[in-house]
């Protein structure tokens, strides 16, 4: 089969690997139909260092069940499923919480050695906990937006609900990505009255008003703070979404955060330490929240909209590649010069 | 008048100073009947540099109105009252929120250069929205109860809200001080169900014991962290309350705190950075929060326990000293000698 490995930062590459197949009772194999890359896979694509690869890469998919194990008891060959983009087995005391990504026998894609969703087919570990079904082809027109039940909207949900939005709340978004975005038409869905979303990507920060931002902020920094408390009254707003994960990013958000505000961080930290004390996010009573989203705990309550079309978050691929295409699809990526690739096996 | 004046780390001095009078119409002057040494005077008294001061000192106290300015409504000459560690008006959209450490008009007490709670007299600002009146005498035994409300009962009360203890929730408190302390009060009060202390004062944790902790951890580091792990299955509590407020009780924080958990801090933070990235906060969803605690925001939810003896948190209070003994108060508190220290000018 085909697969997608990176070895560095940088270099990228799509190889004939051993086929995967079924190997523990609980597993499932998928073929995979549709994929993608995320934004998080440019942070290895800048930094993997050399000699720590090849890694299998990639973990948003939808596919067909080709087999499964003696006791997967949910799901059966020619199944239509997504997998999100950490791997639970739904039974244990986190996943009976909605915390999928600390179960306590689950893990991520890049724990697996052998496996990523950027590939013809997939050992799906756990997979009665880790897989939903769903009641479409594989060739429906709503795949692009089932796909991001995956991670991305699952992602932007996840931090608007951590972050606590509800009717009445001013929320601002730091990112112009695809979950940026999606953070923006959660925050929306929630209900949320004021959306800054603070971004520089003229394509983007249009689509980011369709998802329902009531202001956009191209300007960063000092600057970009300036502007967000100018358009609060001075004060900043109640809910900060944070969808990026450097450092600069989490600066502008405890100097966009309301006293008493909370905010809430889905962009996978490339930082250790950040500023905590008094004038940053203790003086003014501010919450951190946020991490990796348990997508698995969203899927049942994100797709009846999704199916109903009344929201269309695969409005972020903007562009459709073939399997051997991946290494460009990274490049195209990383210049900005797509938004989110949809990769079709 | 007679007042306490920091002149740098380790020397503290009681001088007579010019009479505090009423400047504002909002203004009320306040005779001091009992105030008291924080745990946070204690972070001034190691570190404040030469030639920054004198700082006037005190931010707990309870006393009678000596006078009132012409606007002020609520109180009159006579009554006795407790101040909140925090000035504020009360009727600002922060303190409708019950956020009145973030008042748009007040401030603390150490933004005032020539007023302090361990002296004779006050000057307190805003006294509508700032004081509260209590409905016993100056001498009454329940005063050592009522002063923490100024600050330690309510501080430990706000680390346990914001960290939102509840029926059932597992709490690990950090810090035997008097906040730490009536931290773990306040927990049992939410319905905490298991309350873990580390401290490693014996008097302290015993003290502990008796307002509610199910158990004690006298080691700190890793060792602790490990004790706490063993104490709750492996996992860590649900909620975790820091009561010391430098760095190495930070990092213990997120080693004891559950995944999906929170840790709330309330002892004022000794460090500007401190790790928030995957490995401490993200990865395992767990939520920072807490701050200065917004004391004038619990008063009246209090009071009736203490009134009615219910509970006691002025049992944190080990000595009684004059006003011209504060500096032994303040040597006594750091070696320790004294859990917290009431005075009595």
């Amino acid at each position: 089969m085909r697969a997608t490995l990176m070895y560095e930062a940088g270099d990228v590459r799509v190889e004939t690997v051993p086929d995967s197949v079924v190997e523990q009772p609980t597993d499932a194999l998928v073929r995979v139909t549709a994929s993608c890359i995320c934004g998080s896979d440019l942070h290895p694509y800048h930094s993997m260092p050399a000699g720590s690869g090849p890694a299998r890469m990639g973990h948003e998919f939808i596919g067909v069940v080709e087999d499964v194990g003696r006791d997967v008891a949910t799901l059966a060959e020619g199944d239509l499923v997504v997998a999100p983009f950490a791997i639970s087995d739904g039974t244990c005391r986190f996943c009976r919480e909605g915390l999928h990504t600390s179960c306590e026998h689950g893990g991520f894609w890049d724990g697996l050695a052998t496996e990523g969703g950027q590939a013809e087919l997939v050992r799906v570990p756990l997979a009665d906990g880790t897989l939903v079904a769903l009641p479409v082809a594989p060739d429906s027109d709503l795949v692009p937006s089932l796909l991001t039940l995956s991670d991305v909207y699952g992602t932007g949900w996840h931090a608007a609900v951590r972050g606590g939005v509800a009717p009445g709340r001013t929320v601002t978004v730091i990112g112009d990505g695809a979950v940026g975005l999606l953070a923006v038409l959660s925050a929306r869905q929630l209900g949320a009255e004021q959306v800054i979303l603070m971004g520089r990507h003229r394509a983007r920060t249009d689509l980011g008003r369709e998802f329902g931002a009531t202001d956009v902020v191209a300007e960063r920094g000092d600057e970009g703070v300036e502007r967000v408390r100018e358009l609060t009254g001075g004060h900043g707003t109640h809910v900060v979404l944070e969808a990026v994960g450097h450092r600069p990013a989490y600066e502008q958000a405890f100097g966009v955060v309301r006293p008493g505000g909370t905010i809430s961080r889905v962009g996978v930290p490339q930082y250790s330490e950040a500023p905590v004390g008094f004038t940053s996010l203790f003086g003014g009573n501010v919450t951190l929240t946020g991490g990796p989203a348990p997508t698995r705990a969203y899927i049942e309550q994100l797709l009846p909209a999704v199916l109903d079309g009344s929201v269309q978050p695969g409005r972020v691929f903007d562009r459709t590649i073939g399997l051997d295409e991946v290494p460009d699809g990274y490049r195209a990526m990383d210049a900005r010069e797509a938004l989110k690739v949809l990769v079709s096996p």
